[in-house]
């Protein structure tokens, strides 16, 4: 069993991106610059944006964190979303979501151009992505992706079983994982709460990339020997035996499935800090104008 | 075995969409107006582009033929859809692919107005289908949905299984049958030439969709007794036996697979009478301003 182990592969990236960006610098250039907005001042909003802007500290970026009251009219929300898209210094902007529910995050999300849509989620990267046209990819399948490169798993002609069918996860990993191409060409099927012995499919998968939001969904009945297993899955649960009183689980059970694996990624560890650096790749994409002028 | 009668379903929805039409004019309301653009006059883009306006004319749709000549530059063909863009009398646009080599389809497509754009191309119609946002659907996946529909077939929990990852049939309809709601629901596996025992995938299939381009490819040992058979195939093929010289065939081996199926779509007659009327359909919805103002 091997470890997909994100925790290193994130810290190798984030040093060729901070390489990137002292190139940029003695050429005179200036460093990507990436805007974080956050409205109101939700608990795990707060933690998510301060993990983001502490990552471009540590490669260099410039950053910027736009704080927003959490009553703010979507119309004052639109307009200063309005006014960084036209903020030549900036080349990246994200909205924390979710947003309070006065405010539409469909808006919110088309409002965002989409040159400087670096979390993906603006339907013309989306679009782009479903046809593959260069695009911003979002930042979880595109730490999945960027993983099973950096190990070079096999994929084309393998059966990838994605279980989950989120906007954001399952879907775009469905069709990353079936485009021609590496990694690609796999046969993918998704599955969700609606499918039949799903157990049974499962156990069919070469590659089982898990993103249903359900802690230890997975166990080892439900795993070929030699799969390759992608936990995309985190759900914070108490626990006795840690000094935080919390501890972090996937959705595979990991202590049982581990074993049978030729790769696996640990929970945390594994796609959790993978994410960071999809969004610092776009951001330097976004700088370097690669995508779009 | 039950045919699924695109033909008759087809005919149905003609007459559905000019009672609607009918309606339209009674309340002093304009009738839907479609654009078509052809550039060059190749031969098979000339009968299809020709379907189409015959096909308006049918509901009492008002329709424009564009003609460019094939030797257009690419700016003068986005100038003259700028000014469709512009023109509050033409309600939808379509432009006859595949273009002359020296204009860029991508660019054509993303300067239709997505609100316009009722062939369901663009990226922020694909981008929207992709995030379950109402859009403009491409007319076979579409078409197929309609025919899902109009027969009930249950497709919750089933297998579907599709062949081809093309943009604009295998990856939307994987879509559109693994998200939920009905048509939906169903555990989706995509195959395409790099799928290894591709007859053994196709035999768990309670819904097979067939878009391969290959005639005759799918045969009665790769078909589920009671399966749903779904063929988006068109392959015309020399023929001693019949009139023109010529037959139509499938992807699928009608004959020996149609008494294994509960429902097959023929070929002739199954999913392709029921792209026109996807057309027309997004030609009234955005005659309606359904989907967007």
């Amino acid at each position: 069993m091997n470890l997909l182990d994100g925790k290193l592969i994130s810290s190798q990236i984030k040093e060729e991106i901070a390489d990137a960006v002292s190139e940029m610098k003695k050429s005179g250039k200036k460093v990507p610059h990436l805007a974080a907005m956050i409205v109101g001042t939700e608990g795990a909003s707060e933690t998510y944006v301060a993990h983001k802007v502490k990552a471009c500290g540590q490669v260099g970026f410039e950053s910027t964190l736009v704080r927003m009251d959490a009553g703010v009219s979507e119309e004052a929300l639109l307009a200063k979303i309005e006014e960084i898209n036209n903020n030549d210094d900036i080349d990246g902007l994200i909205v924390q979501l979710p947003l309070p529910s006065h405010i539409s995050e469909e808006k919110v999300v088309a409002a965002i151009s989409y040159k400087k849509d670096v979390d993906g989620f603006h339907p013309i990267n989306v679009g782009r992505l479903f046809i593959d046209q260069p695009c911003y990819v979002s930042a979880t399948p595109n730490g999945i992706v960027e993983l099973i490169k950096r190990y070079n798993i096999e994929t084309s002609g393998k059966h990838c079983v994605v279980l989950g069918r989120s906007n954001i996860v399952g879907k775009p990993m469905a069709l990353l994982m079936a485009r021609k191409g590496y990694p690609g060409d796999a046969t993918v099927t998704v599955c969700h709460s609606r499918t039949k012995d799903i157990k049974a499919v499962c156990r069919t998968a070469d590659i089982l990339i898990v993103a249903m939001g359900r802690s230890e969904f997975v166990t080892a009945d439900m795993v070929k020997e030699g799969a390759v297993v992608i936990d995309v899955g985190i759900t914070r649960v108490k626990s006795e035996k840690t000094k935080s009183g919390w501890k972090l689980l996937g959705d595979v059970k990991y202590d049982e499935v581990a074993p049978k694996c030729s790769y696996i990624t640990p929970v945390p560890g594994g796609v959790g800090p993978m994410t960071i650096v999809s969004l610092l790749n776009n951001t330097l994409k976004a700088a370097r104008k690669e995508l779009y002028d």
